[in-house]
């Protein structure tokens, strides 16, 4: 990141404020030193940041699965915002200027590795995320008043587009890079398991790009209804909860649950409504089994929820069968899509706008609004999906 | 086809009526015998059939460029109808019964060679399609009052989906032919060269596939209005009649032309707005020299439009930018796919029972049919996109 | 398969000899009936079976997992033969004529489906294949004298290659329909999972098409060695045996196994050598661990080995990397490849005929054969890799 | 390249000899001055550098079709040496040190456009790519005592690998993107056209991933028999020379052509072969033309070969059978496959050493090199197929 970079003797440091977490549950407002942009960075003015479920492990414990923070570092990885100073190449190639809105496209490959020289460079091994402790010392989120960010990872965004849905184009990068691995032919069938902002997005994602019949499955029938109305899916399921005894049972359980689905898909699809794909985004096990169940032979079941990382699996239900099973971890070259399609409105369109359940003002909201974030009601009872924190002042008119 | 499988010696024949090709212009009402239809196959009650350029090349020349008819043949093969009668195995295998509306895919390849095997029957060399005289006996079309023709290859229309729209199933086979292989990413920009029929349906399936740009173009700017108006496409380019005096100026023509369609798609088009595939669907060669200089570095150009076969062609414009030039003939595993896309409806969708502009009844009105297929616009200044023949009575509430 | 076409009236059966299996061990010699083959059928006197995996479970228990057999059913489907009758279509298209040698593709497919017309007959809901119990009534096995089969699905070979590398074209298919699967590029470094018959057959293909260093690993240090010395793959590793008694210590041993075989491919691979794909041919879930720990970010886990139905697996150490798991089952359009592959030769090349490590001459030598199928070696301390039960005599010069 | 970045301000230059082209024909000796590498780079006596037709464009015409040179330039990019120094970060990282031979990828893309992030950086419009006049200021060729040079464009050698066959990768890596372009399954029949440098390379390529059947054909017997001879090719073909006067005259010799050549493939190839895929790598109009009629259908014809850039050719007879023509233009990503491809050795295998069939010794012999590698055959009689200039003395043992 910019910060690797040797500033010029006679650049001047600036001061900012950032949240920082120091510890499970402890956030502090901190001053920071922020140079100028070098050559080829952009320095942006954060306005809108979506809180994450990984964000939130390490909110709550300082750490996320194996992954422990080892310096206090700031949240925030689902950004957008304006550009207020531009590095000297930038400006000669003219690429931005001060005043552009941008969405951030925060992590920052190596570039040299075999992945990054063949365009999958969500997968580099040398890759530095904001906001994830994993490389060392650690990429700073973006719950800053500004940073520093190459020019090359930025996106801009036409003015009709709000910093808000610039910052959603995070999560819906990770549904584009679904929709994009699992490589669906138009009027395909498909299913997703889980009705939370990334389900949601993906679900869009296949609808946008030709599925003829996508249907949403989730244990709150409230999300899978919401989904629905908002043009998120044609059809939606609501899982039952049942649980068996055993691994058996469970399976068991698991296939009844495919067999229900395929009722739905068979009503809304064409003759036939096998389903192609299943794009499981809950990382629980039950819905894992059953999203190999639910799949026709030569289908594929794409795992973008992050879960239970060791599982029981009727793994020969999907060899057998030629279900591939493909990992689908962060995103590639989504960005630009994903500006295309947030431009879009329409009545059949998804409503990407209403996926933002929840705002909270300025930095000093953080807890808050990750204790908000953690819960998936609110005090009155309305869905909470995505919840951002919007931040600077002045120049924010189309926050 | 059915005519090739001995019938059991207690079957009877019963006799039809048959629109019969024999010469350039000379079309006749002719009686013909039928077979029940045998154990795999039904007997289907033609109720419309799509009249197509091909057919238009017959009945004018009596030939398809090199083909030449050998025998009396039938034309149209875009086609839908009414089961009448199933064979032993079908009723067996409950697959239709009489009633049923069904569309035709009337291309039948030999099922043994390697491309057969791989699924991509639409190049079987052994391919017998109806109304081509490619194969010898001639595969006879649909313009007859029933044919027998194998289940395997009959495709079930819900009861909502009209036989126009059955027929129109064939041409949008193309289509959808032209989209898979095209494997477009969601998001792409996208121009269609030709705003026949062909044309607008492979705009159609270039946006329900996920194109966030499909700009149309063609010389005649009432069909991309057209094309814009009912959803067919998301924007429209009038293509101006220049021609040069060599092939450098027509080139220089082309390059131009290309020119001002990128305007076009950028003022649409994301941040870059670069045309990621070109579909052509003229044969023209200042079209297909136009599409080769409009499609960015690493895009397709997929030649749809059967036209001029021998072409000078900028092949390094093409060979140095990696843009790849993949035909598209006929269809293959389209059908299926091809019910789900007229199966819907919406604000934003393509209005595809707009395509068919002119409707003729009765074998009798063959001619005036075809004499109408080979105008652009009628005596009233209506567009002429797709010419369908309604035959049969009866059981045709939904025609 | 054949028994479903009505024969001719006038057509006469004739009697041949059948290996039938009526219960666990239970294999009895019986006469059956045969009628001349059906209009597109050849009738092939089977010269050579390969005794496979599933086959011997029939053998041994009556049932092959889940799948009962419900009727007395011959066994094998690993064949090839001579022809000695052929029908009257098959006559007209000269395709074959009596005295050919041909491979046996086993398995008929519905030839309707989705999955049939796409070219993935493999998967078929419907397929009926030789010596399998799930169809019913079952499509009867290859130990027979003589046996009907569509001519669609014999493969001519050539007069050089004999009838044992022919019955091996079954298992190689497997072999080849995994390689097409991964769709490795040239220079790939692979690891191969078990050197049984289909681990070395796919280890063998991963080296002809172009993988430049391909390690095969089994727990038999003698598999491995004789892999590499017949050039069936470049390296070799003898998986250690070690078990832990937890889930998470049987991972740990996964992960170490993985590291070690890491050393191997780095000492013949390139600057980086990690694996591109493993090519799992156990079905072995501490084998399947390693696999999914031993591949690099983005690579593959092809399942070829049908093992543990349902495992405990490091699901989010592949979703996390974008490992992709495959299923691998049986194959579609591998038989001409095939024949290429086996009718090569060379210093380098796999000597194939070193597979068939054992013969038996004649039905009556069944039980022996499959006893000696049952082992790893034999009393000499010699590896059994492919048992073959060869019959018939006369025209058999190239046996 | 490395001159655009600012030297610290304590590093010293230091003076090199570079050959310099200053108009057509005009290649000057002359005294440059080096800085020492920057913080990313490493410094690189180049030690061979084969020379390519492009660069015989320039020397000879001081242009490459409508590239003209705008300033003195430094010819060659096919090109191997020995690190001499490492950079800041490169000893850092280790990736380098002293001593190292290392080949050299000459063309530097943006990397930050979208071809680029999609790893298709060949294509990216900024590259700027060592001896090409594309770009302005023109990235300076090779043939020069040392430069520097990005550690991420430079690619190690293995000890035993010469840093002949080091300069060698440049043109593999065209035979490589090609055969990836392909995605050619194994067994496939692969006819290269041209038996140059690239078509050889092409050729084995095609071999090595695994095609059965590659017939290479040129008008040159010698050129094919050397091909077979040194197994790049299984088969030859010598194209007849004849000339039509009119396209259709010409067209028609193409079709005898092909069909002459199918006939090779028959023979060689197994029950049918058709072959699957050709790799044009002459550009001559007639070759292209013979290429598409020779392509089965559903196959590929690649071009690779740079000529004339617009040619007419039969565009139907593609078209109408999903023959697909595919540009190649450079490479991305194939640097570490051709290590190990021409690390490898064996009696079946290309001998990739027989290609260089001319050395010259020094920068002062670079007109004399040029001049034999305008020829086809040397005074002798020996074919010409890569001509070296070996340049620096000292650390060159593995020459």
């Amino acid at each position: 990141m910019a910060a690797e970079r040797t500033p010029d003797v006679q650049q001047k440091e600036s001061q900012i404020r950032a949240s920082v977490l120091h510890g499970a549950g402890d956030l502090r407002i901190e001053n920071r030193s922020i140079f100028p942009p070098g050559p080829t960075d952009v320095q942006v003015a954060v306005r809108a940041t979506g809180l994450c479920g990984s964000d939130l492990h390490y909110y709550r414990h300082y750490r996320n699965g194996d992954i422990i923070v080892r310096e206090p570092m700031s949240l925030g990885h689902e950004s957008a915002g304006v550009v207020v100073a531009v590095g000297s190449e930038v400006e000669k190639s003219q690429k931005f200027k001060v005043g552009d809105k941008v969405a951030l496209e925060v992590g920052q490959p190596c570039e040299q590795c075999d992945r990054c020289k063949e365009g999958r460079y969500n997968i580099c091994k040398e890759m530095k995320f904001r906001s994830s402790a994993k490389a060392f010392p650690h990429a700073q989120g973006t719950l800053q008043d500004r940073i520093n960010h190459p020019a090359a990872w930025c996106h801009k965004l036409p003015e009709d587009v709000s910093l808000d849905l610039g910052a959603l184009l995070e999560p819906l990068g990770v549904a584009i890079q679904a929709t994009k691995r699992a490589q669906l032919p138009v009027g395909s069938t498909v299913l997703v398991f889980g009705a939370g902002a990334v389900g949601l997005l993906v679900a869009a994602m296949a609808k946008i790009s030709g599925a003829s019949t996508v249907v949403i499955a989730d244990i709150d029938s409230g999300r899978v209804n919401f989904a629905v109305e908002n043009s998120f899916a044609h059809r939606s399921f609501t899982v039952p909860l049942k649980r068996g005894q055993t691994i058996e049972e469970n399976l068991e359980i698991a296939k009844e649950t495919a067999a229900e689905i395929a009722k739905v898909t068979r009503v809304s699809g064409g003759a036939v409504g096998e389903v192609d794909a299943v794009f499981e985004c809950t990382g629980v096990p039950s819905c894992v089994q059953a999203s190999i169940y639910a799949t026709r032979p030569g289908g594929k079941v794409l795992l973008i929820g992050m879960g239970t990382p060791i599982q029981t699996l009727p793994i020969s239900a999907a060899a057998l069968r030629e279900v591939d099973i493909m990992g689908v971890f962060r995103y590639a070259n989504t960005y630009p899509t994903g500006v295309e399609v947030v431009s879009k409105k329409g009545p059949d369109y998804p409503d990407f706008s209403k996926l933002v359940t929840h705002r909270y003002k300025g930095l000093e909201s953080a807890e808050e609004a990750f204790n908000m974030a953690g819960k998936t009601k609110d005090d009155k009872g309305n869905l909470v999906i995505k919840v951002v924190i919007e931040t600077g002042d002045g120049d924010k008119a189309n926050l």
